[in-house]
């Protein structure tokens, strides 16, 4: 395989987040005293949920716009394509700057985030299916406007690699870390400030069963394409593929871990209960996975658990509680000593 | 009518504060830019929710405790009974001070306050009824054990009153603060605690249409009870009627305010939408209360709403999110000038 760009230095995460910092919030480390009793184990979650635009996916968008601002090449015109949080992460980010932007979203892109993408500015514009967002995207750009692509641009990687490095900052001593996985973003973002603050950790991609292509890609050493997106409920990681470059990073972590889709209910549903903030499927995608690492451990291990996002639509929500899981409470996994 | 008590004197909250403050959490003030763009009006929000047990009541059961210890007066035994927040919040607080409790839960109570009020501590006893919870605590007590009354204690209204004091402290010029009604606790807090901190400041008490019993005992003067304990969703406000010792403060106010039960459930869904934490009918009821009476002002107002819990059962949430209110954006009330 050929590599056609520079690898990310892992510097330029802690540039990111220098450039980003003033307009983002510092979300919160949250834990459960109760779940830590459970598990035998500690988990802490970094709270993205309740990053402006309710999710991390702002970071990425403003580290590229206010980069290429610096360089004196902000763009007149931005365009992106997303089934959700990129499209108002984009939005937002444009309109902070100025520069006006174009989404082009599936139809069957959740109604809520459709709605607050108008409302954080941008021009919204529906297709049938994410090939043709895809497509009309590409032909935008050529036009002239510049394409924020959800995941494969550095300057989107290191802007969401300044989740975990908030993370790191303020929980020493984790044994691994766990990202939910779609195109990949985030989850190189971890693997390079994990490298950046601490190497020792470990760094496992997330992903649903039934969207497993990172975890086939990973373990054919070849990127896996999906036919058609899949319905899990975990809307953040739908994606058909990681790109060339997030997959350069991909291959190098310690794993990946898949869930299926009851996991992830049950897991939206605990921590929503025990957290008391919004959790989007796509969150507890990352502690259904958690769990089963730490399910397999024999000593008491320290771990960080990436919360995404919490925009979930009224339909998505009926999903999530159409079952009863807080009636079956955790199983403990390792009996405090 | 006579009353027995001698009236709170608004310092005892400011000393209720300085006792539990080492235990509770300082919950942070919340609000929306765009919910307040749609308004032209201020909404803060003070969210309990995230407070220990998911619900402001911890700090009436700690200050009643607290209190008693200070005075030497630590019973041996405590006993409670309620629907819900109120029973986890014993049960922690004398779990807190190493004294056995025993909590009479009705039946209906939402299944996971009774899981979590059991994993508190506290020995949970179902009863039929809620009259059967009152009588079985009544009983109880004169067999020896102190009983915490959710709203009839002036240690608990003091106690409940602190979360509106730091919200005062947190939040100047306030012009109306709203509050959830059931028993009346956390509202004569209010009132009791805006006299101190904030006398200008309108106090209105917040109550589901179809359990309007403090409304109607305002309205009339006289203490008005409900036969049977209220369908409503809002189920931290199903109580039958206040008490003399609440009504005394609760004919103070400034006024009642009634929601509908679809009122309830769409500002639910928006305040967890917009805030991207658990919001309990309770809690959306003051902010629908709230909403009624900014609509009728002509001026621009800054208020205060109460977030008073975040727990919810999955068969509630199902309630919740059958219908699709997110569809339906908040009605402008005032055009920003």
């Amino acid at each position: 395989m050929v590599i056609d760009f520079e690898p990310i230095s892992m510097e330029v995460i802690k540039d990111a987040h220098s450039r980003i910092k003033p307009f983002i919030k510092r979300t919160p480390i949250m834990s459960s005293n109760i779940l830590n009793q459970w598990l035998g184990h500690e988990v802490f979650f970094k709270a993205e949920t309740l990053q402006t635009t309710g999710a991390f996916k702002i970071r990425g968008a403003l580290n590229t716009l206010l980069s290429l601002k610096e360089q004196g090449k902000l763009p007149k015109q931005v365009v992106a394509f997303s089934s959700g949080n990129h499209a108002q992460a984009v939005a937002y980010a444009a309109t902070l700057l100025g520069v006006p932007a174009t989404i082009f979203l599936p139809e069957f892109a959740s109604k809520i985030k459709q709605q607050a993408t108008a409302r954080y500015g941008a021009k919204v514009i529906n297709t049938k299916s994410r090939q043709e967002a895809e497509a009309r995207t590409l032909e935008l750009s050529r036009e002239g406007a510049y394409a924020i692509h959800p995941y494969d641009n550095d300057l989107v990687i290191a802007g969401q690699g300044t989740a975990s490095y908030e993370a790191f900052q303020d929980v020493a001593g984790v044994n691994a870390i766990f990202t939910p996985c779609g195109g990949g973003g985030l989850t190189c973002g971890a693997y390079l400030t994990a490298q950046l603050l601490s190497p020792k950790t470990k760094v496992f991609g997330c992903e649903p069963l039934m969207a497993n292509d990172a975890t086939r890609s990973y373990q054919t050493g070849n990127i896996v394409k999906l036919a058609d997106t899949p319905k899990t409920i975990a809307d953040g990681v739908r994606t058909l593929a990681v790109s060339e470059r997030t997959f350069y990073y991909l291959k190098k972590l310690n794993g990946f871990i898949e869930a299926t889709e009851d996991e992830i209910v049950y897991w939206t549903q605990w921590l929503s209960h025990l957290l008391k903030i919004t959790v989007e499927p796509t969150s507890a995608l990352a502690m259904a996975c958690g769990y089963k690492w730490l399910a397999e451990q024999n000593t008491k291990q320290r771990v960080l658990v990436l919360l995404t996002g919490g925009n979930i639509d009224p339909e998505t929500e009926r999903l999530i509680w159409q079952n009863d899981w807080l009636q079956k409470v955790p199983v403990k996994l390792l009996s405090l000593l």
